[in-house]
C-alpha cells in the first residue's frame, strides 16, 4: 500500500508554520507499515488542490489531506473536494449536534460559520472529530481513498488515531511491521552509540533495524522487525540486556514520559514530591503536573527566583548566599532540605543555575546548574553544564532532575553519582 | 517569478526529521517577493527525482532542491541531476582544494568518498559551500533554473544567503511583497472573524491578502501586499484601526510573545509580578520566566496544588475552602491577594480550576477555571471554561491570564470585564 500526504495552507508555504503534521503522519504510518511516498504542500487554491489530488491518485492508494477545513473564508478544502468528487453539501446532523454541544458547554454563542461546518459532502464517510468542530472526511473513488482532516495538529492526530488508522487496518493489507522503542535520558546520541556499540552490532547482525531518535535531552532507541510480531520476544530480550546494563539512562518505553514514569513510582511507593525552583522557574513543577492524577503525589512548590525570596520563603541563610552565591551546592541543598519540610513531602527537588543568556561569570558560566534532591535521610546534589541556550538549559535541567530523582527513589546508582 | 522546493530524503518521509529547511526557505523567499507555489518531499530514488523535476519545471521558474548530496551511498541527487541535464562529472579544482583544506584543518584523514564530492557536473555553475564539503549547483535549462543544495540546514542556509539570493536578485524581476502580522489572544478564529467582518471586507476590497493563523489560544492575523513596501503605511493604518477597536485582544506583532510583551510593560512601569498557582502548577511562572531577563520583574511564585498548602503557604481560610471549594472566586481571590503580600510584588496572578481529566462535578465540570489578578488597589477575578483537554486547559489558562494582566496593567477594559 502506497500513501502520500497533501498539506494545504499558505502559512506552510511562506514558512510561518512548520509542517509537523507531515512528520507525525510519516512516523505513525511507517510504524504500521504504510509507506509514505511523497509529501506535497500547496496553497489554498481550488485549481491547485484539484491538480494535486489528480497527481496523487496516479501515485498512491491513499491520500492524507490536512488543512483548509476551518470556518473562515480562506478555508476552501471542503468545497473543493465536494466539487472534485462531484458531490453536494448537506447538513450532517450528528456533526451539527456535536458543534451545538461544543458551544453550549463553553457557554459561547454559535455563529453562522460554525453551523456551516456541519454541512458536509454527501458522498463521503464522516470521521468524527472529538477535539474540534471540523469533521474529517473519507472519500472513495475507484480503488483510491482520500482522507481530509483539519490542520490543527491535535485534531488531526485524534481523527487519525481514532477514525482513520482503524479503518485502514480493516480495509488494506499492510506490511507486517513490529517496533519497540525504549527511552533514554542522560547520554547524548553519539555517547549512547559509543556505549552500546557491541549491542548495536549484534542486533544489526540479527537483521533487526535500529534507529536513534534524538530530541533535546533524550534519545529514543527503536528496534524494528520486518517479520512482524513474530520477533517480539527476541526484541524484548535485546532490550532487557540494555536495561540491565544502563538502568540509570533507560526510564521507559513507547509513550512513557519521565513525569509519567516518576508518577507511577511515587504512587507505588506511596511517596509525595515537591520542588523548590530557581533557574527552572516552575518548569520542573509544570512537568510533574503535566500528568493526569498528579495531585496524588504532587502537593506544591515554592519558586524562589530572587535571593530575597530564597531567604524569606525557604530560609536559605544569608551567609550561604553571600559566601557561595545563589548558584552553589550549599544553597541548592538548603533549598531542597528546607523545602521538603515546608512542603511536607517525602522528596524535594531543587534547582539553581545560570540559565542565561546573561548572568554568567568566569567561575560560573552560563549553563552552570546545580540540582539537589532531599529525602528524609539525606540530601544529594550534583553540578551540570548544559551550554549557552536559555531554553535548552531549562529543559535539560528538568529532564535531568526528573531522571535523577527516579534513580534515587529506585536506588539506582551510576558510576558517577 | 514562481519557485518551488523539492526536498529529497527518506528521513523526511518517515518523519524522523522535520522539514525545517522548507519553512526557512519559504520565509526567506516570501520576504523578498519570491512566491513558493509548492513544496514536494520525495525519497532518494533516481526515477522519482527525475519525475519530480519534470513536474516542477512545468509549474515554476526556479526549483530549490535540498538533500542527497552527502558522501554516502544513499545520496544520489548529484548523479541523478547530472544525468537529467545530460552532463558529465569532472573534478572541480577549487572545490577539491576546499575539501582538502577542510580535512587538513580538522586533522582528519580524507577518504575516497570525500574526494568524489569534488566531482561535479560540467554543465552547472558551482555554488561555494563555506560550511561543508558538498558544493551547491545552479543548472539552467531553457528559461528554467534548478538549484541543488545539501540538506544540512546551516550549509543550505549559507549557500542560499551567500550564493543563491544574490544571483536570483540579479537575474530575475521579483514581485514586491510586504507582510505584517498582528497577534491576538482571547477570541477563537471564528469569533475573531465575526468581530472583524466589516474590516476584513474592507482590506480584501483594497486588494490586500488576509490570513488567519490559529494556534491554541491565539490567532495571528497577517496582511499581505503584492505591491510591496509601497503599501506598508496603508497596512499599518488598517492594523491601527483594529488595535484601537480591540486593544484587549491584540497584544503584539510579528515575533512578539505574550510573556515578552508583558515583560516590556512591567519593565516600563517598574512593576514586579508573581504567581500563586493551583491548576496551572507552575506553567504560568514557567511562561513568564521563558523571557531572558525576566528576573528584573519576576521574583517567584507559590504553587499550592493541595488544599493543605493553600492554607499553610498562602493562608487561604479553611472556611472558604469548605464553603466554596478550592475552585471558587473566594479562594482564587484570597490566593492572589495574600500571595501579592507574601511575594512582595506589585501584581499577583492566581489560578484555580479543574484541569481534568478527573475531578469535575455537575456544578464545576472539567475545564472550569478561575483566574484572579491582585494589585495594590484591588482584586479582579473571572471564571472561564476551556473544555475537557488537560494540556489545553493549562495552556489556555496561562495565555488568558497573561493577557488579562496585560490589560489590567495597561488599563484596558473590555465590555466583559
Amino acid at each position: 500500500m502506497r500513501a502520500e500526504i497533501l498539506s494545504i495552507g499558505d502559512e506552510l508555504l511562506i514558512g510561518q508554520t512548520i509542517n509537523t503534521n507531515a512528520s507525525w503522519l510519516g512516523q505513525e504510518c511507517s510504524k504500521i507499515g504504510i509507506q509514505i511516498v511523497q509529501v506535497t504542500t500547496i496553497s489554498d487554491e481550488k485549481q491547485l488542490i484539484k491538480e494535486a489530488v489528480d497527481a496523487a491518485f496516479l501515485r498512491s492508494d491513499v491520500v492524507l489531506v490536512t488543512g483548509g477545513l476551518g470556518p473562515t473564508k480562506d478555508d476552501i478544502t471542503k468545497y473543493t473536494l465536494c466539487e472534485y468528487f462531484d458531490s453536494e453539501l448537506e447538513v450532517h446532523l450528528p456533526t451539527l449536534q456535536k458543534i451545538e454541544a461544543f458551544f453550549a458547554e463553553r457557554k459561547r454563542p454559535m455563529l453562522e460559520v460554525n453551523i456551516r461546518q456541519a454541512e458536509l459532502p454527501k458522498k463521503c464517510e464522516i470521521l468524527e472529530n472529538r477535539y474540534g468542530t471540523a469533521a474529517g472526511m473519507w472519500f472513495t473513488q475507484n480503488d483510491r481513498v482520500l482522507i481530509s482532516m483539519p490542520g490543527v495538529p491535535y485534531e488531526m492526530k485524534g481523527i487519525m488515531l481514532e477514525e482513520v488508522f482503524p479503518r485502514i487496518k480493516e480495509r488494506f493489507v499492510l506490511k507486517a511491521m513490529y517496533h519497540k522503542t525504549i527511552l533514554t535520558q542522560g547520554l547524548g546520541e553519539s555517547f549512547l552509540a559509543e556505549a552500546i556499540k557491541d549491542w548495536e552490532n549484534e542486533v544489526r547482525a540479527a537483521g533487526l533495524g535500529l534507529a536513534y531518535l534524538p530530541s533535546p535531552g533524550m534519545v529514543k532507541l527503536r528496534l524494528s522487525s520486518y517479520q512482524g510480531i513474530a520477533r517480539k520476544e527476541e526484541i524484548n530480550a535485546y532490550f532487557t540486556v540494555l536495561e540491565d546494563r544502563f538502568p540509570q539512562y533507560i526510564y521507559g518505553t513507547e509513550e512513557d514520559t519521565l513525569p509519567s514514569v516518576l508518577g507511577k513510582i511515587l504512587i507505588n511507593n506511596k511517596n509525595t514530591i515537591g520542588t523548590v525552583e530557581s533557574c527552572t522557574g516552575g518548569a520542573l513543577a509544570k512537568s510533574i503536573v503535566s500528568v493526569a492524577g498528579s495531585s496524588a503525589y504532587f502537593q506544591g512548590s515554592i519558586l524562589t527566583y530572587s535571593n530575597d525570596l530564597k531567604k524569606k520563603l525557604v530560609h536559605v541563610s544569608s551567609d550561604n548566599l553571600e559566601k557561595f552565591g545563589a548558584v552553589s551546592q550549599q544553597v541548592v541543598e538548603q533549598m531542597a532540605v528546607n523545602g521538603r519540610e515546608l512542603l511536607g513531602v517525602d522528596w524535594c527537588i531543587s534547582t539553581s543555575g545560570v540559565a542565561g543568556p546573561e548572568g554568567g561569570s568566569e567561575e560560573k558560566p552560563v549553563g552552570t546548574i546545580w540540582i539537589a534532591i532531599a529525602s528524609k535521610e539525606k540530601v544529594f546534589s550534583k553540578q551540570f553544564n548544559f551550554g549557552n541556550n536559555r531554553e535548552r538549559n531549562i529543559e535539560m535541567t528538568v529532564l535531568t532532575a526528573l531522571n535523577l530523582v527516579r534513580c534515587k527513589i529506585l536506588g539506582i546508582l551510576s558510576e558517577k553519582n
